[in-house]
């Protein structure tokens, strides 16, 4: 298949599109020039005019587009705003509006966050934060033309994820660079759980909804990808501790948990077919390098 | 009450205002220079740092903010995109967040289109096109300021709206046009029925709603305003004859329904204690000057 990527070269675009070139044509689109040389794909960057990339779409014959690109933002600033809707709202409609425009799409992959799920008790959209607002928004634009063209799509959404190799300033990275220097990490109390993926599962969860997209299965309008498994923060700090061998100085209490802190992530409904295999302890090893 | 209003120089804004002026305290939030001063109200132009809007609402005690600023578009063009997304969910959020820095502000109430709503059978969002999309995008956007900052907000969606002296080239304005020109009026064979509102009608519901929401009446979350009549467009051009004692060369069938033509209007809930008083032929007499 021909497939379109975005935000492919952040931690998951990475991995994924090494797992996935090797069975499909990938194309990159790209925010800055050298993105898609910098994977060795072919790619095309965007700019404010849509037509170059809808006729780029059309000329390719891509059939699904996956969309990673995302700006992440825990906690947004006023002057962040623009950035985030620019981002996380308009981006993904240009493409759309591309795809519909060259006509050759069958499919659009989105890449959601249970962070558009506050409230675990009950089904409905309820935003932890303004970027899981901005996930929201981008479904409803994009409803449109899934409704009007026929664009077959679905939301993926995560949970946290970690891995090698991951520019992000994630837990285990903060753990690993104060286990080594020995100084007092302050944290919350700490008794929030944490739904975290290994990426090779991440990778292979994308890969799975590809293929039932592609084989036009009968699909709800969105899936997510969990562990199986909430661990409490403090016993995250213990395993990872267990399995390196390493000690770590945290101070409890030491800062007080954000305000709307996730204590519970939302599970929803997980991805049929799929389910991570790539435990706790084995991740962590895998993260240090140790396996 | 000290209200803020934006889009408050569009149609409905120059009546609402004019209006609601008698009762309470109006502050216009405007795109250019001089939209305020245009209303003979205070005002303050929007530009892309929040703070200074932040501060003027804190300043006057804003503890209402009624949002008409919108950019409509029937049919949107690949680079009209970007504007849409700025003006319709950009724009929105950062009166939001402006409002929740103030911390003065009680209740939003926000402006949406029964567009949002193309299949009548179902209550389920269902966009008509890109401009309602972004309509549900900015509630979505919403939902976060609501939830986190406790502003009460409450969406009043619109159906068709007529009345003097609008500048926008709506079905009477054609009609008044052509029956003066005597040319020939290319349409659609007109068999899709409207939900039309005369202003005065309009500035009643919004206002009604104003009072619900300043005296934390319980309400949801978005009501809509419907004549309680959905009249074919072929029907209309009669009443419009009969009532003005002019004549109209139409071609129905002239030109093909627009793709997505909205054949029946969809009603939603209505606005409790609220009825439109105006019914079409006493509207098309008062549109005409004739009353």
């Amino acid at each position: 298949m021909n497939i379109l990527v975005t935000g492919a070269t952040g931690f998951i675009g990475t991995n994924l599109t090494r797992e996935l070139r090797k069975q499909h044509n990938l194309f990159v689109l790209g925010q800055f020039e050298g993105d898609h040389e910098k994977l060795g794909l072919p790619g095309i960057v965007m700019t404010d005019d849509i037509q170059p990339l809808a006729d780029y779409i059309k000329s390719n014959e891509i059939e699904g587009i996956i969309h990673l690109a995302s700006l992440y933002l825990t906690v947004h600033t006023p002057d962040q705003i623009k950035d985030l809707v620019f981002s996380n709202v308009y981006f993904g409609t240009a493409v759309l509006e591309a795809a519909s425009i060259a006509g050759t799409v069958k499919w659009f992959l989105n890449t959601g966050s249970i962070w558009q799920n506050y409230n675990v008790k009950g089904p409905r959209y309820n935003p932890v934060n303004l970027y899981a607002a901005t996930k929201q928004a981008f479904i409803d634009m994009a409803k449109y033309y899934s409704d009007v063209f026929g664009i077959r799509f679905c939301t993926l959404k995560l949970c946290d994820t970690y891995g090698p190799n991951d520019t992000r300033r994630k837990l285990f990275k903060l753990f690993k660079d104060y286990s080594e220097s020995g100084e007092v990490l302050n944290m919350s109390p700490g008794e929030q759980k944490l739904d975290l993926i290994y990426i090779t599962d991440i990778v292979a969860g994308f890969s799975h909804l590809v293929d039932l997209l592609a084989n036009d299965e009968k699909l709800s309008d969105e899936y997510v990808l969990t562990s199986g498994h909430q661990i409490p923060l403090r016993e995250l700090a213990r395993v990872f501790c267990e399995v390196s061998d390493r000690k770590l100085n945290i101070q409890w209490g030491g800062r007080p948990y954000r305000d709307r802190e996730v204590m519970v992530p939302w599970i929803g409904v997980p991805l049929p077919g799929w389910k991570a295999m790539v435990d706790i302890k084995k991740g962590v090893r895998l993260f240090l390098g140790e396996d």
